[in-house]
This record gives C-alpha cells, structure tokens and sequence, in this order.
C-alpha cells in the first residue's frame, strides 16, 4: 500500500527528470554520496516533530533496532558527524520512507524519491543560502514547469514575532505549526486553531496574525527592520538583516522577480534554525483571477545548524543549509503532459535491428549482432530462429528502433549488409 | 553493521562501474524498471531454500507484513505475473538487503547493490540464453579485471545425474547444495557431506563423483550425449541438447575461449530449472601454477521458467531467463586497484572556480558566476566575502578544476575576465 512499481515508460520519464536534476547539482560543484536505506532507530528519534510516528520500523531479529530513513537530511547529518566532516558541498538522490496515509493520486506515497543538495561548513553569512535558491530557481525553470513562486522566511523573525507578540516561548513550536497551515486555510481557521488547541491568548493571536499575511520584498525586509516592536527583539533583528543580505545575493543572481519574502511560512521540521524556503507552482487557471493559485509544493529547504552537533558525542556544530526537490509531484505533473500530448517516450535506446528475410539464417543474425555488440552499437534481434520480415519491422515500428540491418541469402552471398530506415523506408547495401 | 556510508571518492567510481554495466544492458535494448524496497512478506517465502532465514522483515506497524527484497529477481518475477507482461527485457540497479553474517573485507555486506538483467518471454530454445552469456562476457571484458573464466552448467542435467547414480528425486535439492561446494572444498570433504549428512549411499556418491568433476566444451557435451547411462535419461537428454545449441551458439558469438561446461556448477537458489552460469575471475598467482586460481565469483544466473507461475493466480508460465552482475565484488577489486595506483578520482565535475584577488568584489564573483551557471558551465566559488586568491587558487588544485575565472578591479574595469589554466598558469584575458 502506497509503493508502486515503476513501469519502463514511466522509469524512462524519471531517469529524464532525475538526470536534469542531477546535473543541475553537479554544474553547482556537488559530490554524491550515498547512504544506508537502514538507520539506527535513535538515529531518527526526536528530529521529526509530530512525524515521527510515521518511521517505518524494522522487526527485531536480534542485533541492532533499525528503521528505515525518513529524509536524507538527517542521514546526511549523521554522516558528517560520524566522519567528522566539516566542510562539504554533496547531493544524494534516494527513496525514503514514510507510513502516512498515501494520497497516491496526488503524488504522495510511501516510498518516494528525494533529491537533495546541501552545503555543510562555516562561511559568511547567506552565500550558500542563496546558492540554494539559485538551484530551485534553475531547476524550476529548466524543467519548464511553468510560472512558480519561491517563498522565503527565517526561523529567527517568526520566533521574534511570536515574542514580541506575547507568546510564551514553549508554545513556539506549536504555533510554528499551526503558521504553516496558512498556505492551505484562511487565517480565521489558524487563529482559531491557535486560541483553542494551542492554548494562545486572542490577543496574541491578532497580533500574530497582522504579521504573517505579511508577504513582500526587499521594501518589506526594510519597513520591518524598523517596526518598533521587532527591531527590539535580538533574533528578529539577525533574521531580517540576514533575510535582507539575502535579497542582495539574489538580486545579483537575477532571481528576485520569482522570490517572495512570506512572513506565514513556518515549514513542518524541528530542525531548521535560520533560512527556511518553499517553492509552489503557480496556476493561472483564469485569465480574470487576479492571483494566481498555488498547486502545491515542490521544493523546500532551509538552514539547520544545529542538526549535526546532536550526532557529535562533543556536541560540535556544522552549520548547513539545504534544498530537496520533491521530484514525485514535479513527475506526476511531467507524466499527465505527456499523456496529454499523446507522445510516447521511447523505453529503450536499441539503434538497429537485426533481422533476416529467409529461413535458416539464424547464424547470420547471431554473428552479425554480436559485431555490433562488440562495436557499441546499440542492437536487438527477435528470440525465433525464423521470423517474419514484417514481424520483424514491425517490432520496429512498435518500439521506435529507426534502423534494421538485414542479412538475406543474396547479402550474405554478396558479403554485404542492407541498412534500412524503418520511417523512409530507404534502404543502402554496405 | 554490515552496512556501508559512500563518501564522493566511492560513490563516484561506484557510478563510474554502474554506468558501465547499465550501458552494456541498453545496448543489449533492455528497458529499465524499478520496484519498491519493500514487498509483502509472502512474496519472499519459499523462494530462496535454507536463505529465508537471512530476509529483513519491518515490525508489525498495522497494514501489511512487509520484508525488503532480498534479490531483484523475485520482484521481477512478482511484477511480471501483478501485470500481466509475458513478454519483457528488462534490467533493474537497485539495492537488496541480506541479513547474513557480514564479511565486509571481502566484499560481503548487508545492503549491496544489484545489477540485474533478465530475458521473459516464450522463445526459441537457447537464443536469450546465450545472450545473457555474451552480456557477462561484455561486462567483464570491458571492465578490464583481467583473466575469467565462466562455468555453464544445466539443472536438468544435474539431476539427470543424480537420478542415473541412483538418488531418490525427494534428495536432488540437497544433493544439489552439497555439490555446489565443489568450487570451495575438495572432492573427498564434498563425498563425505553427501554421505554423512545428506544420507547418500556411498555407491551414489562415488557415481556422482565421476559426472561432477567433469568439465570441458563441445567434446565432452557431446561424450555425455553418448555415455550409456546418461543418455537413458529424460532430463539429462533434453539439457545436453540444449547445451550443445548453446554452445553452437556461443561459437558464432566468439566467446567459448572462456566458457567452461562444468558439471559441478549446482547454484543455490531454488528457482532455476535449466541453464545455470556462474562467471569467476582467474588469477595466475604464480606462473608455475598450472591451473589458474579462482578468486570469486563476479556473475551468475541462469534460467527459471517456475517463478513467474508462483505469482500468477492461475498459474501460468513465463520462462526467464537472466544474469545477475556482482558489483559489490567487482566494486571491491577496482577500489584496490585505484588505491594501488595512487591515482585520484575526482568527486565533483566543476570547469571552473570563480574568484577575485581583492577585497570588496563578491558582487562581481555572484553576478559571473550566475552568468556561467545560467550558460550551463559547472562553476564553483568559495563562501567567503573576501577570500585570499592563493587560497582560491589552493582549492582547485585540490579538488582538481582545471579553471580559474578572475575578476579584479582592473578587469571589471575593462570589461573583461581573466581565465587561468590552473595546471599551467597561462591566462588569457577574455
């Protein structure tokens, strides 16, 4: 439940998708590295939240308690520590795993892909953060997705939002969460979820609530550089001078038009300490809508400095900041176009088949393709010792082989071979 | 434990043989697949004999009873029969899971990866068999991992064997598994397994002894077809005419120089009910040495036409046949051999690192570099605000990118950036 197997035609259309991935991380001078599918259980306990529930758990069959990864982030943490790594720049591509309740229409499953990029190591504030937002702009774009929005928050400024707004500081993380929602549900609902399950004042509520529809760009980094109440909180302050160095890096890169500096994004993981970012799709699905509707989104990061120093038996700490682009929705979406189009992806790269006219020529065949084969030439021949021209062109037709290489009696007497073009149907004998 | 982190310098060389493999397999015009990690428990039972034991099972969250895949092969085989597909070549990289006693110094893990090709389909006898031959060859010549040697061997005549030396059928399977150690121990320790543990009549045994330790090519398929006994048999007749097809057809590929016919090649798995191969590497330890030494086996499969009937609710057949590369072992001797060599591999594919020899020019490091990345050049630069050009320059020579693009005051100045080979130093202004 939840898992699929991925058919040629759709593994084909993955390969495309991950290998345009990929290069975008390699062309930003990442090394892969790969990890274990298995961690050890208390490797991924308490870095999670509320999701922790959903850790797929191996049975005990003595030795170690293991389970199956839920991201590559804390793997990846885990790794730097254990090898006391302090300076890296890597991508890893990999499935993790999570027993949610799959939305598998929606591209949500259990067992999914996950393509991550992250830059572990001490620099100056906000160059690689911007990197990463390069890279989602960059991939979105490659891909031609169509238009999207990259939201931008911090940590630091929703903490001091909540300070200043009289949260107690053992309810920032429930109100964090219960922020996040506001993508999906008007504030009415978030306000009313923070009075009543997580036990805010409504006037704390309010107050919150003025700042996080807040969304907007560099003018607005300014503006709350000098509210009263935030440019007095310490954290609140590092964030949005911070969020604003920022938009000066992505101002270079040329990338603000698509980038929104977007108060209500909280983003659902423990670990994030600084920079957090999301990126949706956007929808015009009406010229006479003035907004453009969100799809959902597919990718996310952010900067978690903390996250290695708890694999540290010392404690020490590598900061890191990261992206993951989450591929299975970008697929889903690649796969309807496709099928909207009407073109079918080739499964296979075979350049040429091997084929005879006559009967008992099987060794013709055997010896020719083994040539080829040899050769690096890409080959296949139908499994019957004597098979029908026409079944044998039409193989071709069926799975996009554009040339047939055929050997008669009268080739083979003649020492040559005809090369047909199965579309022209042109033939040369060489 | 048994298991492995990849940092960049392995997994780079592990991509490197796996795109070798991978390319073999499309130019045989194979299609890819991928199937989850995880399948239901039921599936795996009863398909890997006495080795059930060393399947991971996941806990009892609620749902279904889960295990993670212990081979490519049953997945394969489950996929084909859950859809229908009687007719498919395909191939599968993926990772299996083996809850074994790890032996990690040789090449023996816990996760490891899989590199599967497999023929399904109902065809004419020995054409896809003899291709899986010829992919073996292919793999193993192009890795260049010196001398090998590849065993052939059937299970119809192996128990063709058995039953002309006097075996009771309910023995074949562990007879099978007892003289599958002939590559281990020698013939005498082998005897006295079949007598003492397995309950064979000495008079068996000393009969099987004589058929097992023969091996040789064409000559001796055909000495079988003609032994009085052998010849008597159903099976034993029906296997070496299928051998010696085979062979006829690995003469037309030009491969027999390295293919034995081995009686005593049993395999351990369950499944196959034909041709049976196993590929091994020789090593002349000693130039005195008549007989090259094995060093392990780096291939293997053969054909089972029983599997895919196991998942089909009515039964039907799909005979398969299909080899699986080991790439761990492989992966292990070229490891070895990169190490003894000195040579480093490098980790990332950057062109060139972006830099400035003086204060206050990371503005002009951002805006170039996003122009070389929006150009599709694989560019790096440090995360420093003001970095030392020696430093810069440090770090390609470390990470090996062959460019520096520098920009300093007077090239901003004019207009211009200076390019310097790293290796050589020359520049030029562009």
């Amino acid at each position: 439940q939840g898992t699929r197997d991925h058919p040629p035609a759709q593994t084909a259309l993955r390969d495309r998708l991950l290998s345009a991935v990929v290069s975008c991380f390699k062309r930003h001078g990442a090394a892969a590295i790969d990890t274990p599918v298995l961690e050890l259980r208390e490797t991924l306990m308490g870095k999670y939240g509320e999701d922790t529930k959903l850790i797929y758990e191996l049975q005990d069959q003595g030795g170690e308690l293991l389970a199956l990864r839920y991201d590559l982030t804390v793997p990846f943490a885990r790794y730097l520590a254990m090898n006391k790594v302090t300076n890296m720049k890597r991508y890893h591509v990999a499935k993790v795993y999570r027993r949610d309740n799959p939305a598998t229409t929606r591209g949500r499953y259990r067992e999914f892909y996950q393509c991550d990029f992250d830059i572990a190591g001490q620099f100056d504030p906000m160059i690689p953060d911007a990197e990463c937002l390069k890279i989602v702009h960059e991939i979105l774009s490659d891909l031609q997705l169509g238009d999207f929005l990259i939201k931008v928050n911090d940590r630091r400024i929703l903490n001091g939002v909540f300070a200043v707004c009289g949260v107690p500081e053992s309810k920032f993380i429930p109100a964090c969460s219960t922020v996040d929602k506001l993508d999906k549900v008007p504030w009415e609902e978030v306000r009313s979820e923070m009075v009543g399950e997580k036990g805010l004042s409504p006037e704390a509520a309010d107050r919150i609530g003025e700042y996080v529809q807040l969304h907007g760009g560099l003018d607005l980094i300014e503006r709350l550089l000098q509210d009263p109440k935030l440019s007095q909180n310490k954290l609140a302050k590092e964030g949005l001078g911070d969020m604003k160095l920022l938009f000066e890096y992505l101002t270079l890169f040329g990338i603000t038009g698509k980038i929104s500096f977007d108060l209500s994004l909280a983003r659902g993981l423990d670990y994030y300490t600084g920079v957090i970012f999301e990126a949706v799709l956007l929808q015009q699905e009406n010229e006479h809508v003035e907004e453009p509707v969100s799809v959902g989104s597919v990718a996310g990061g952010g900067r978690y400095d903390g996250l290695v120093g708890m694999f540290d038996p010392k404690g020490r700490k590598v900061p890191c900041v990261g992206v993951s682009i989450g591929i299975e929705r970008i697929f889903s979406i690649l796969e309807q176009r496709l099928e909207a189009s009407g073109k079918k992806l080739r499964t296979t790269e075979t350049q040429v088949l091997v084929a005879t006219p006559q009967k008992h020529l099987l060794p013709a065949r055997l010896k020719l393709i083994s040539e080829l084969w040899d050769a690096g030439i890409k080959a296949e021949m139908l499994y019957k010792k004597d098979p029908k021209l026409l079944k044998q062109l039409q193989y071709c037709e069926d799975t996009g082989i554009p040339l047939a290489a055929i050997v008669g009696e009268q080739e083979l007497a003649d020492g040559v071979v005809k090369l047909r073009d199965v579309a022209t149907r042109a033939e040369v004998r060489m």
